[in-house]
């Protein structure tokens, strides 16, 4: 059912952003107004944010800027590309879609980031961090191709500046020479703390705060651009690019860049007027934006890393009841935390997920053992690569949706010498708020075809840490893969055996058997109670298959069905199928699982409701192959 | 059948060589040996090459950079990375595996790349660029969590430099302050020209071409170096880290690196002199060497492109046979080159295989529509999104183990959306002398289970003509594959309609049906040629099926084979099986394909016949389901 769009703020609070409900509307204001109505925006954020799970910090970060680049530019003819779409919430609310933010991130509304076919303000379908820049010069490519003359500007964070695409798009973008504005907002973090050598060397760029010195400082700061700035413009068509370059080394001035800044990203006027003055400028241009994340929300200001996507809280004082809830990822932070201290070999490594992928205490407990490679997923796959070689047993830590992103790595640098490196793959499966781009279903297809790679799914942290204790034992790459959620609590020490590769029988029965494994198993668990002939069995691996166990289910059942929470495309029913072939056995199997088009965003049951892999779509199946299933679940 | 090993060089030409079967027996000569003995492994690379299909060029260019690392260095302690490993044969002579040289990329023998199951001395298992930094970081980091002090030194190119990966490892690498030299061996290109705004700036380095003067030049730049660098160790723990920087704007220095060059990388003795200092420096530094590809062979310095990987040629004279066959590459270039003349929206993206991709037609008579990315095939794939959302149809031009590399971006940037944006896969199957690196059998699979993206295997020229015009005209992402290899030259203006989706029946024959598209369409022709009951049906699509023709198909065959150059695991034969399952038609099926496995170098018909694909391969199949088979195809 579509959430229904419903006012979020009450009645009066906001007199400025009342008036705009299109960037058009927005052009109506005079630049004085501009503060005020930014800080309608920045409210009418905490407002809707309050109610839980959404992108606070950043898009309170960005406001300002957001403000000052629909003032200037003319979206959609002008395309505005925000790199992976946390910070958009402004330009959600700016564009036509503010009475829809409290439908923000639920079934039927609006995406919690920028997607194309949800309004033509929209430039990018996003969730991924780091695909602006090639997006963007695509666009501005395009245009000149087609001798078009919009302009395109990409906002990328510094954290995801650091990614491997942005790198190498800048690259060809230093070198192709179009007309094109990058902002980089800088706001010294991206999700987790910021690492690696860019973010230092931006915060050396910092080392001139002249434009936090207080009121008027800013405006200084502006008059030390617009000089050199005018300058620049009278002598357009010469060669020197660096125009204004506050530290000697500059590797964007290096790579081909026009350089701007660092400017405060909060004194809008400020932004609306060196914007007016860039865009016009020929060539690729960088303008260093620096921003606060959590800006004018002071509990969020202090701890941005908690704000960056907060739980339900009062917006007035900033409380909010924390969960208590066990996570997958705590299960699986507590585990190597464990791991690591009874086995040397242990090296954690992370792209840029400390606190996603349950990692705080791991990384204080170990901290020569654990890794941040930042937002660069194939780094963090080579790199354990590396250390496998030389005899350590690395864990990579990482969430199914962002594993896509070093497929080669984990084939070219892991697989093809069968390095001992487990991939912990997080958010597998259906992750619901997040919708497509975030979506875990595609990881037993992909990795599946991987010649020797082994896939666990634990059913719960027990069987995980008997995975994990396994793989650090035994040689060759292994993926274990959980889903978002939580699970139960195990105490301190249980490290249970396991035996490779072997399935479980759950639950006796020989007239219809289901085979499933991770969180698909709760749900068959929960179809096959009280139901006598349906036996349930734990498929806790899909690679290796349990061959005898799947040629037992097949010489006595009169019928399989296979459950996954992972496209039915060759995934886990397809390994049946073609195990069950190349065994010819014959017995029909009902493959469950995610259907062959990417799933919106929603609650993760109404998700698997409507793919048919719930408990009660089991049933249905079972009724459907004449098992007597009562009424009701 | 391995390949012999014999001596590749005629007796006594190469007196100082035959004296060095390991490092250790290299470290036995003296400084002033070393231009010699660099001669004489250079004299043996061209007569090892001259057999055709090896990278000769880069190979030349490194040889005095590898005589100097192991002079210096004590592999396999220490461990020497060499990115890609096209430049690494010099490596291999000297470490015990000279006789073997003419075994090289033949089937048992060499392997044209680094090899960790090769030789103690291959530090990383390597095919595909920019990987080295990540590894050698991750070699790094277990060096020092095991308090063991080899060094760890990574060999790579400018072009290779310019892989996001690459960038975003050195992000990591100058943030980690671990002890470990990179060497950029900067030669000026990669495969193609070089592309990018890096590659602009390293030419801008070089514009100090000092060591070039002649006679003595070298001498003294390694004095213009030994000076600051003396000035450097004696304060070895002060904070500067940038002591030799011939520009004032350097990305390296910015990044955190020492950085030291450019130096002459053909002064063996020099380079000698240079490392033994570097090495025992903490922090990494790069070392920017700068040489000539092709180095000591007029002709190949001349053209190094063409002799990066010559066919059969005369070492004293460089005359070579042209190839007069038609490849599947230059098929593709002649279609999109007429393509692009009808169709101003197209635009070809390649990420640095002009060459290969058969794109240099194109890219002169569409210099506006053509664009390369450089060694980023994840940049590829998003500029080429960029461009579909405004309007244009780019094809990316790409080979299928690259493809690998971008996989999330075809599904996130591209499939979500469902955007216009064709994938040309070439080199798609088992390739062969590359081994299994580059062995593209994973694409039907990985493609396969991204919602929305159709994919074909045409037969010949005229069907991948047909189907690049479908997609230019029609909605959605689209990937053809074809093989690395040659095919019939179709006359200019060739544009046939194919119904999309649609399978084709070859050779009538209801008992059993061979399903098979491009190559392995080619064997199953052949194994069926003269068998009544046999039909073959050209399965030119994996996605979608044509299920129609599947139904009519089970409707009345008693088994269906099914026949792919793709691996067995989620790949055709699995789809076949999906959709006959889901279609609960009940028909025996034999998938043949490539078995779940690396399959290591050889010819593409060896590879293909062990893994019982081959038309032989198909008729023991077809003898096994009771068919009546003649002995011999």
């Amino acid at each position: 059912m579509p959430a229904a769009p419903t006012p979020a703020e009450p009645a009066g609070l906001t007199p400025l952003l009342d008036r705009v409900s299109s960037p058009d509307d927005l052009k109506l204001l005079s630049r004085d107004q501009l503060p005020e109505l930014t800080q309608e925006v920045r409210d009418e954020i905490v407002r809707v944010c309050s109610q839980g799970g959404l992108h606070l910090a950043s898009s309170l970060g960005a406001t300002d800027l957001v403000v000052a680049l629909h003032y200037v530019l003319n979206s959609p003819r002008d395309r505005i590309l925000f790199d992976v779409g946390h910070q958009a919430y402004a330009h959600k609310i700016l564009t036509g879609r503010r009475r829809q933010m409290p439908t923000i991130k639920k079934e039927g509304g609006l995406s919690g980031f920028t997607k194309v076919s949800e309004s033509p303000h929209d430039a990018i379908t996003v969730g991924h961090a780091s695909t602006s820049l090639a997006n963007a010069l695509g666009m501005a490519l395009a245009r000149d191709a087609q001798g078009q003359d919009h302009k395109v500007v990409a906002v990328i964070g510094d954290g995801s500046l650091t990614g491997g695409m942005a790198l190498a798009a800048l690259n060809t973008i230093g070198d192709m020479d179009r007309k094109m504005l990058i902002i980089l907002n800088d706001n010294e973090m991206s999700i987790s703390e910021n690492v690696g050598a860019m973010n230092k060397f931006m915060r050396g760029l910092q080392v001139q705060k002249w434009f936090q010195e207080g009121e008027g400082a800013g405006k200084k700061a502006v008059e030390a651009v617009s000089k050199p700035l005018a300058n620049f413009m009278s002598r357009a068509k010469s060669s020197t690019r660096h125009f204004f370059d506050p530290a000697s080394v500059n590797p964007f001035a290096a790579m081909g860049l026009r350089y701007v800044g660092p400017v405060d990203g909060h004194n809008v006027q400020e932004l609306v007027w060196l914007l007016e003055r860039l865009l016009d400028l020929d060539g690729p241009t960088i303008l260093h934006v620096v921003t606060r994340k959590g800006k004018g929300l002071s509990y969020a200001e202090a701890d941005p890393i908690y704000w960056h996507g907060p739980a339900k809280f009062d917006p007035e004082t900033g409380e909010f009841k924390p969960s208590d809830a066990y996570s997958w990822s705590a299960a699986f932070g507590d585990a190597v935390t464990e791991l690591a201290a009874r086995d040397p070999r242990t090296f954690v490594i992370t792209p840029a997920m400390r606190e996603g992928s349950g990692l705080v205490g791991y990384s204080k407990a170990h901290p020569h053992r654990y890794l941040d490679v930042g937002i660069a997923e194939e780094v963090a796959v080579t790199t354990a690569a590396g250390m496998a070689l030389q005899g350590l047993r690395p864990i990579v830590a990482i969430y199914s949706s962002f594993l896509q992103r070093a497929y080669d790595q984990v084939l070219h640098d892991v697989a093809i010498e069968n390095l001992n490196v487990t991939f912990a793959i997080d958010r597998a499966g259906i992750v619901g708020a997040d919708g497509a781009t975030h979506n875990g279903v595609f990881d037993l297809s992909y990795l599946r075809s991987i010649p020797g790679l082994h896939i666990g799914l634990p059913r719960d942290a027990a069987e995980l840490r008997a995975m994990l204790k396994y793989a650090q034992e035994h040689p060759g790459p292994f993926a274990v893969r959980y889903p978002r959620g939580n699970t139960e609590r195990v105490p301190e020490g249980t490290w249970p055996d396991l035996a490779w590769g072997t399935w479980e029988r759950l639950k006796a029965g020989d007239d219809v058997v289901i085979l499933a494994g991770g969180k698909a198993l709760d749900y068959a668990l929960k179809a096959a109670a009280g139901l006598d002939g349906v036996g349930v069995v734990n498929a806790r691996f899909v690679k290796p298959l349990d061959e005898k166990m799947l040629r037992e289910v097949a010489g006595t059942a009169r019928a399989i069905v296979t459950v996954e929470d992972n496209t039915v495309v060759g995934g886990f029913g397809s390994a049946v199928l073609e195990t069950l072939n190349a065994l010819k056995l014959n017995v029909p199997v009902r493959v469950l699982g995610i259907p062959d088009e990417f799933q919106e965003h929603a609650t993760v049951e109404s998700v698997h409701a409507r793919a048919g892999i719930d408990a009660q779509a089991i049933r249905t199946v079972l009724a459907e192959l004449g098992v007597d299933v009562p009424l009701g679940v």
